[in-house]
């Protein structure tokens, strides 16, 4: 898989791969950008949360589950300031689903896409840590 | 940093971090989604395309070369098939400059950006080899 990204001046870039969705980055100001893009790891956490909820909203249908709503907050940690990586990733699903769904069945889902499915977990070296709120409860693994 | 991703419906996710840029991936068609948005593996290279910009653009900004253009291509694999993630990234610059920048000099801010400023290549398992195509001649290291 092949991306290209035109410099668009200053630190913006504006990248484009096969699906011809293109996606503006640029440095905060306080990174010496202006701010006229996403972030490039803020990138890492869309892809992590939209890579893993393509894999959890296959099986969920496959469930046949009624998911109303489904939020992922992905949020990236550094061990240190100095570190320059992520090292630890908490993904928090917090999915709305009528009827009386079974939370070990959608924790399941979500651990099969970390472990399995999606690639950008496999892509990146922090560890991942999951978190489900299910119609509002937090589930008690 | 957190990144909130908010289904929309299928297998399409809208995410938005700190800058306030919403980002929307979907999957192919191919791999069950409906293709209206960028594939989270693209929003990697993306990433990391659009990182290595950040800390190159302000490296070269500060050795006062005359920079026209630049591209990057950011191509990911993987070892097989089988490999979920990417285990190689090739990145390439595309620079064109005026004047007769030292090659070396460009080279160099790419290896510092990519050994020590940025934190998208930090973040990932994948080796990285570096290309240059300096004013259309590559550069032989």
């Amino acid at each position: 898989m092949k991306v290209t990204s035109v410099w668009q001046g200053g630190r913006s870039f504006l990248s484009t791969g096969p699906s011809g969705y293109a996606v503006k980055t640029d440095a905060s100001a306080e990174h010496g950008g202006q701010g006229e893009g996403a972030a490039p790891m803020e990138l890492v956490l869309a892809g992590l949360a939209g890579c893993m909820g393509v894999s959890v909203t296959m099986i969920l249908e496959r469930s046949r589950l009624a998911v109303e709503r489904i939020e992922i907050e992905a949020e990236g940690r550094r061990t240190t300031e100095a570190t320059q990586g992520f090292t630890y990733i908490e993904v928090v699903f917090k999915i709305d689903a009528s009827g009386n769904p079974p939370a070990r069945r959608v924790w399941r889902a979500m651990e099969l896409s970390m472990e399995k499915y999606c690639s950008v977990s496999a892509s990146l070296k922090a560890d991942i840590g999951l978190r489900l709120l299910l119609n509002g409860c937090d589930y008690d693994t």
